[in-house]
């Protein structure tokens, strides 16, 4: 099958072996994956990343023979967790220290013909919600972990920095959830000390610093970015002022899938370009290009 | 009266107008002082601090004439706040963003024969704790402030950072809440990612990078330690495993002077020295050698 295929800093197309789902998994042909920021940090060497990139994905099962699952539209829940040490016992599979991630860590990813995932991690597509809206879910899923691990009030003050894929879907999860949600880009002003909730999601160790200066004493920064350099500002203010930071990743399908049904969710404005997989290297320039959002592969066009 | 001054990196004890306190204050003439670590980063330029420094004190009310608190023993709260601003109507006076700050911003310190104080920061000291127990109030609420922020659950793991003074405190106070605690010195070796809870109180940038080794995934980090070099770290475990970073500071005096007056907390161990407020240069010198705990300051001895 064709795939693309990062190798200690190339990114190349080519002909692959087609994976063989293992007990317990499934076979899944995927429609649509989606282009993430994590993956053009991990072709720069984040992880030591060698083999195939990509975890955001919609695909149709196709095996194994059998099952319920096969023709099902699908996504996938990326950690595969071992399924038996207390984190998972605790239904925090995602925190599983001997997890795979998919197209992260230990497991060939979504930008592919074909992916194989335990059963366990998938969840059907509502029929009503597109594939173009589907590949979103992963990302949307992170944005709603931020509502698990923060109380978002209404009428809470929340800034989100950082107005790219991931700000922009945290910026209205918030507002859903009753936030009264600033946008802020790397040049928008702000009052400073202002927000009770500001999300970082920049990707760049710069916005860790100006989070710091955005957040009101007591309040809450949720730190989404993950980047190769390392973080580096003034901690005094966020000791004195005691503010919280919360490191925050993945999130549950469920809440993500729900609010993709529920069509509260603007995803459009999201969607830069689709490539074929086939073009897959010109698509991550593509994506690495400053102002541009997702942009999806479809295998098989 | 005599005072330490700092002067644009200078310390030298030296006379200076006694203070007069204005309506509202009272006058208390300072029976001991406590030399904490941010006297010693005030020094080094931490906040462009130039004054008397000091904030952690036991003395006797001397004024104003007809106050019931003249002749009392007492311990000072060293947030002044404006008493009329949001956060001050919510009882947060200690994040007052017009506060001044005992002996660290705008207000002499306690380094002094006299200092001033609002009489609403003044808390009467219990007749069976010693002035060489009260003086410890202000760094023991500093260590209370992690129940107020954290849930301490008994058997919780927790690790303390940097066997200092606030890290000796604050294991006491985190031991005595009915956690595991295990206090870590610079050489010390513990199992990484074990830990449910970390307090960070080394004092220097080299803290976090190790307290994100020690914490569990979903765990919690306690930062204390303010210092003038800026935080350098690799932030990617903290956002994948979503730890949170509690800023801890100051905080409530009464569960402090409650800890002291019930014996729970072993003070005697933290005592390192005590000299003359005449000798506070020597005396600071001392503060800052390697190993050494409270190094007290006794005016007019």
């Amino acid at each position: 099958m064709q795939a693309l295929v990062f190798d200690r800093g190339r990114a190349r197309v080519r002909d692959v072996r087609r994976p063989v789902a293992r007990p317990g998994h499934a076979l899944i042909r995927v429609t649509l994956s989606g282009i993430c920021n994590t993956d053009l940090e991990l072709r720069r060497g984040y992880h030591g990343f060698s083999g195939i990139p990509g975890h955001e994905f919609v695909g149709v099962v196709e095996g194994p023979e059998g099952s319920k699952l096969v023709g099902r539209r699908v996504v996938g829940e990326i950690n595969l967790a071992c399924g038996s040490c207390d984190w998972c016992r605790r239904g925090l599979g995602r925190h599983c220290p001997r997890r795979t991630v998919l197209g992260i860590r230990g497991h060939p990813g979504a930008h592919a013909e074909y992916l194989t995932l335990p059963v366990n991690n998938i969840y059907i597509v509502p029929a009503d919600v597109a594939d173009e809206e589907a590949v979103f879910v992963e990302p949307l899923a992170a944005a709603c972990e931020i509502l698990d691990q923060v109380a978002v009030a209404p009428g809470m003050r929340a800034a989100v920095l950082g107005p790219g894929k991931l700000g922009r879907l945290a910026a209205q999860v918030l507002a859903h959830a009753g936030a009264d949600v600033t946008l802020l880009g790397r040049r928008s002003r702000a009052r400073n000390r202002s927000f009770d909730l500001v999300v970082e999601a920049t990707g760049s160790p710069a916005g860790m610093p100006r989070a710091i200066e955005l957040v009101r004493p007591r309040g809450t920064i949720v730190w989404k970015s993950t980047h190769h350099a390392p973080a580096r500002f003034d901690a005094a203010p966020l000791v004195v002022n005691e503010v919280t930071v919360v490191g925050s990743r993945c999130g549950r399908f469920e809440p993500a899938l729900e609010l993709l049904a529920s069509r509260k969710v603007a995803l459009k404005p999201l969607l830069s370009a689709e490539f074929p997989l086939s073009k897959a290297v010109a698509a991550l320039r593509e994506a690495g290009k400053a102002g541009v959002r997702k942009v999806l592969l479809r295998p098989g066009a």
